[in-house]
C-alpha cells in the first residue's frame, strides 16, 4: 500500500458520480443480504450460535486432504471432478434406499443447492413457498432471483399446517425439517400427507436431519416431485469444507446440473466429504453423543413446563415408531456439577443439534426484552449464541446450538446467574 | 445399495407423471449447460485442454492447508471467515495501486464472480454484453439468469471494437483480455479508450492477465464502472482450490456482497490462496517460466506466418512500453531436441498462457476439418488440446494449453508426425 491509497475508495469517500447503484438491476440495490451468525476471529468464545458440531470431523477427512495435498500439493494445479462424481457414488450408498449417483447433485455447501433450486425454480411468475419461522435463507435467496415468495406462518405449535400447503398455489415449497430455529421435525407420515396432497416440487430441507427420529429419504422413491437436501456442515462436522448435496429424482438433478458452477466443489473438498462419508461408525458416535447431550438439557430446560411436555407428547404421536416421550424426564439422572437444576422454560422438543428455549427471568416474564437481556447476558460472558428478534414466534427465545458437556454446563450457569440477577 | 435400487430412478427409467421439466422455469428447461474440458481420470495424459499450470503451486498453499488442518482437523468443524476477510486484505496488498480489502470480493473461483456480476446487472431488460469468440461460460450465465446477451464479434484482426462497444445499449459488458481463446491481449491505452466512451460497467476478465505485458487493475482508481476479475487457477497454479476475485469500487462490491453465498470459500481455500498470494517469488518465478515456453512455442508454431507477423505487430504498437515483437524469431536460439522444425501455421501472438493455433495439413489446408484431424490425432497420442468448433474464427484453430518443455516437445513431435501423415 502507498501514500497514494488515500485518494482512492475509502468507504466514506464520496460516491457521486458512481453510477454503481443505478446500474446494478432495481432489486438487487435494494437487497438486504442474508446475516450469518457471528464468527469471531480471538479465542475464548464458547460459540454455540451456528449449530456447528462440538467435535471434530472424522480423522479421515485430515487424512484425505493431506493424500490429496501429497509432499507439495502438485494436484492443486488440476480442476476437481466437475460433477464431484466419486463424491455422488457415496452420497448415494450412505443413503441406500436404492438411490444411485444420478440421484445426488453436490454443492458448495447446502446453501448452493438450495440457490440452484431458487434459481431453477422461482420467478416474479413461480412463486417459492416455505414456512414462517424458519431458515431466514430462503426469502434472501428469493429476493436475489427477484422471485415471488409465499410465506406461510407457523402456529405457536409448530403443527404443519398440510391443508394450506396443499393449497398453495407455489411451484416449489421448502419444508425445513427439522425445522430450524424450533428444531421441531416432522413425521414421514406428515410429510406424505403433503406429497400425497401437493403436486409442485416439495423441497425438504434436511440440515439436520441426522439427529431426528426420522427423514424423508425413503419417500424419494415414490415422489418424484420431492427433493431432500443435505448439508455435512452439522452431523459431519464439516462446515468448514462447504459440502451439501440435493437427493431427487434424475430429472431434477439433471436440471440443478444445468445451472450449478460447473467446477463448484474443490478438490480437498471432495476428498474430505468422500472421506467423511465412509466413516459410519464416527458419524454415528458423534450423532449419539450430542442427541445425548440434547436430550439432557432439553430436560433441564424444560423440566416443568406443561406447553413443553404437551407439546413433545404430540410430536411423538405425530411420528410413528418415535421413542416414548422422554418428559418428565427425572432430574436425578442428568443433573451434573453446575447444572443444579431445571428453568421450567418452555422449550420446543427438538430433534435438531440445537435447542430453542424461552428464557424466563426470575419475575416469571418472558418476551422479546427477556430474551434479548438473556443474549446480552451469555455474550458478556464469551457465550455467544443466537437470537433472531425478527418474527414474534421466535424473539422471546434464544437458540443454543448443543455444545460438549462442558458447554452446556457453562450455558447452564451462566443463565443460572442471569435468571437470579434478572 | 440392494436389490431394490432397480426399481428406481435408473436413467432410462419412464419419467411420464414426472412433472420436473414442467415446474422448471421455461429458459432453465431449455438451458444447455457450460461445457468443461475433459477431465481425464486415468493417468497418462497430457493435460494441455483447460489452461491450468504445469507446476505446483507454491509449496506455502501446502503447508498452510497442513497448518489449517493440524492434527485431526479439528478446525474444519467450523464455518469459514463469510467474507474471506484475511484474504481480501492479501489480495489487495497483492496489487497495491491504492486497493484496500473493501476493493476486493472473493469468489469460488472466478466463475462464482462472474456469476453474481451477471445477477446483479444482467435481467431480460438489461443486457449484458460481450465480445464473440470470448470466454463460454458468458452466454451461460445469461441464458440461467434468463437475462439479454448482446454479442459484439470480432473479425480475424482480434482489433478491439472500441467504437461498438461505446455504442453499446448494454448493462455490462465483460472484456476478456488476454482474450480466450486467442490471447490477444488489449492494451491498457485501449481499455481506457472504451471507458472513456461508455458508461456501463466494464468487467475486464483478466483470468490470463498475470502472463500479459500489461493489465487493467491501475485503471481502477480513476473508472468507478471498472471491474477487474482474476482467479488463482492459472497463474498460481490452484486451479483445484476454486478461489477467484473482483477488484472494483467499494461500491461495486458491496452489490456483490449482497447476491453473494455467506459462506463461500472453504477454510482450507482461503488458506492456501492467502498463502500463495504471499509468494510473490514463487509467482514471478512460474510466470517467467511459462512465458518463455509460451513464446518459444508460438515462434515454433507461427514462424514463417506472414499474418501472424503483422498481427503481433500491430499489436505491439496498440500496448505502449510493450517489448519489441519476437516475430521472427531465430528458430537457432529456440531449438532443442524434438523440435526439429517451425510449422508457420497462423498463430495468434498470445499473452495468456495458451496458444491458439491454425493447422495446416501436408497439402497446406486449414479449416474445420483439418482442426479436428489433428484434435484427434493428438488425443489419439493421450494429449489432450480443446476445439472450439462452435465458431467461425474458433473451429479451424486448437487451443494447446501451455505445459512444461517436455510436454510441448511432445505435442510439437506429435503434430509433426500428424502433418506429415496428413
Amino acid at each position: 500500500m502507498t501514500a497514494a491509497s488515500t485518494s482512492f475508495s475509502t468507504s466514506d469517500a464520496p460516491s457521486a458520480g458512481v453510477p454503481i447503484d443505478d446500474l446494478a438491476l432495481p432489486h438487487v440495490a435494494r437487497l438486504h443480504a442474508y446475516t450469518p451468525g457471528l464468527q469471531p476471529d480471538e479465542p475464548g468464545w464458547i460459540k454455540l450460535n451456528t449449530n456447528e458440531c462440538p467435535y471434530p470431523p472424522s480423522p479421515r477427512a485430515a487424512e484425505a486432504v493431506r493424500r490429496e495435498l501429497g509432499a507439495d500439493g502438485a494436484s492443486l494445479r488440476l480442476y476437481p471432478s466437475p460433477a464431484s462424481a466419486a463424491l455422488r457414488e457415496a452420497i448415494a450408498a450412505h443413503h441406500g434406499h436404492g438411490l444411485r449417483a444420478e440421484n445426488v447433485c453436490v454443492g458448495n455447501g447446502s446453501d448452493d443447492v438450495l440457490n440452484l433450486l431458487v434459481r431453477a425454480f422461482c420467478s416474479p411468475e413461480a412463486a417459492l413457498s416455505f414456512t414462517v419461522p424458519s431458515y431466514s435463507l430462503y426469502p434472501v435467496l428469493v429476493a436475489i432471483q427477484d422471485g415471488r415468495a409465499e410465506e406461510i406462518g407457523f402456529e405457536r405449535t409448530m403443527r404443519l399446517p398440510v391443508e394450506k400447503i396443499a393449497a398453495s398455489p407455489a411451484r416449489a415449497f421448502i419444508l425445513t425439517s427439522p425445522n430450524a430455529p424450533t428444531g421441531v421435525a416432522f413425521g414421514r407420515a406428515e410429510i406424505e400427507r403433503v406429497l400425497a396432497a401437493w403436486h409442485g416440487l416439495l423441497v425438504v430441507d434436511e440440515a439436520y436431519a441426522p439427529f431426528a427420529r426420522e427423514d424423508a429419504v425413503p419417500l424419494l422413491a415414490r415422489y418424484p416431485n420431492l427433493v431432500v437436501t443435505r448439508t455435512l456442515s452439522k452431523a459431519h462436522a464439516l462446515a468448514g469444507i462447504r459440502v451439501g448435496y440435493a437427493l431427487a429424482h434424475p430429472a431434477t438433478i439433471a436440471i440443478l446440473d444445468r445451472v450449478r458452477d460447473s467446477y463448484n466443489v474443490s478438490r480437498l473438498s471432495q476428498a474430505a466429504a468422500l472421506a467423511a462419508i465412509g466413516d459410519t461408525a464416527y458419524y454415528d458416535g458423534i450423532i449419539a453423543k450430542i442427541k445425548r447431550t440434547r436430550d439432557r438439557h432439553l430436560a433441564l430446560f424444560g423440566q416443568g413446563s406443561n406447553e413443553a411436555c404437551k407439546m413433545e407428547n404430540e410430536a411423538c404421536r405425530n411420528t410413528p415408531g418415535a421413542a416414548a416421550p422422554h418428559y418428565p424426564l427425572s432430574i436425578h439422572h442428568s443433573s451434573s456439577a453446575g447444572e443444579t437444576g431445571a428453568f421450567g422454560w418452555f422449550t420446543y422438543p427438538s430433534q435438531a443439534n440445537f435447542i430453542f428455549t424461552e428464557p424466563r427471568d426470575a419475575r416469571g416474564k418472558t418476551g422479546p426484552a427477556v430474551a434479548a437481556a438473556a443474549y446480552e447476558h451469555l455474550r458478556a460472558n464469551k457465550i455467544l449464541v443466537r437470537y433472531f428478534p425478527g418474527h414474534p414466534l421466535t424473539a422471546s427465545f434464544l437458540r443454543i446450538s448443543v455444545g460438549t458437556d462442558a458447554e452446556m454446563a457453562a450455558v447452564h450457569q451462566s443463565l443460572q446467574a442471569w435468571q437470579t440477577n434478572a
